[in-house]
């Protein structure tokens, strides 16, 4: 079940220990902003490389490793385990519960929320209010919790909902409002509660990347 | 009509009232937590129990009483009137608006919204984004706010949307993305928007009491 | 494509400019709130009228322009090219994501989301986790950014989701949950996945003012 801090029993909560923080060039940090927030006694560092742009209220634990061009909007949170690669946006209230993947050139954007053990490829958009879920059980049954994949190029649209363990093939496109209740096929346009699935219409076949 | 602040005048807005707070033993409260926030000129104390972990951010107004081993995650809300038993997890961005009532071993996700006059029984599982209401007609027409009631056992899947007024019955399972417009019955699965009622299946009808 | 700070490049990040905000008479501001936050070196002040009581937590950037009597719940984020009229409420963790006009006696819940280039009148009620969006397709096909157009006296249901462009007829309704994914008549009441449409009934007929 995804209890959120279930097993962190941080010995010294709120310790923030900078010592810890390893940051790259040409960050810049906003006031408010709290970096390797302890989670445990082994306290691993939070690595993020250059030219990040963290804004207020945001924070990142420890054992956390971002690579370059990240960033925040306001009271994001990036929990322990996490490895991040360049170019990411994390959008303002987005929570990402830890022990994740995500690639290169992603967006996330506000009010995401993407549980433990989740992978997101490289050029993935997630729209705002999109909420991944772990635990198909959750107190019933007992379940190894399991966020879903997304691909290289999925786009996903605001205020979907996944379910634990769901592959989203590549380059597919969740319409928002979508419920993901199995596998996506690669290439698919995946629509309605529960969603099915169509081949990707002319107008969502365009550029995998983001800028 | 459920507007967020409609009667609280502060009299001291940002008045933080520390002789105001009485917390039991080993709780650990992180930076930048607020209790005891003030909303109007009759200050209740805020009473929270012991082993308390409070993550950064999270506001816990005055007039709330909380029993003992409470967790939160950042930047939770939690306003005037509310009580809350022992064992319970009150996840990031989850906000309760007040005069509510919250049973023992009851898990709060990420990005919950509990509006006034919620009832909550013990052992709920409430997963992340799901948004209860309280006003059937906001604007429109004269409504007694009344948000949802939760009985013993129930657990409600991610992003579910809960109308006023209705009661979830004992044990049952509101599938994520349901809409609920009406009464549930005990150990029934409710999904689908609007949501439409089966037996809950073999998988679903396991303990309900969270660790 | 709607990346939040796409275009924000902060010259000064987590620079507070005081002498940038003009704030009108008896606001109450709390701890932790953030004023005319810059996002360009064109730093237009912010301009608040009088009797605001801004929440702690709560962000508001420079260039932006709110009439009497604003109330924030906490964390809200309203950024730059943002105008608000008179006796407007935004909501806890709600999120203006800038260049949008909104009226007077505009309700905005919790967990709200509004993205750049939307309009929203006077009298309009949303309600907690209302999603919308203004990029029909994001990453793969070029697209002048445009949200919603919420007109006069609308109100919009609980975790509702509004695609890019629509206009939503006065005194309509959207029901909680709803789909819209194109323009909604005036009086008319819009519900389902995706939001089929018919009259409004008597019960949702009545006054369009907020108190």
């Amino acid at each position: 079940m995804s209890h959120s801090y279930d097993n962190s029993q941080p010995v010294n909560a709120g310790e923030q220990t900078p010592q810890q923080v390893q940051l790259g060039d040409h960050c810049r940090i906003e006031d408010g902003v709290y970096l390797a927030t302890a989670y445990d006694v082994h306290k691993r560092p939070t690595t993020i490389g250059n030219c990040a742009a963290i804004r207020a209220g945001t924070n990142i634990y420890a054992d956390v490793t971002i690579g370059d061009n990240l960033r925040t909007g306001h009271n994001a949170v990036i929990r322990e385990g996490t490895t991040i690669g360049d170019d990411v946006l994390v959008g303002t209230n987005t929570v990402i519960d830890g022990q994740t993947t995500i690639g290169s050139r992603v967006s996330l954007q506000t009010n995401v929320y993407i549980p433990t053990n989740t992978t997101i490829g490289n050029d993935v958009f997630v729209g705002p209010a999109v909420t991944m879920t772990n635990d198909m059980y959750p107190i019933r049954k007992e379940f190894d919790l399991v966020g879903p994949t997304l691909e290289d190029g999925v786009s996903v649209g605001a205020n979907a909902t996944i379910l634990p363990g769901v592959t989203v093939g590549k380059a597919s496109f969740i319409a928002a409002g979508a419920l993901v209740v199995e596998d996506v096929p690669p290439r698919t346009l995946a629509l309605g509660v529960p969603a099915t699935y169509r081949p990707l219409p002319e107008s969502l076949q365009g550029g995998n990347q983001i800028a």
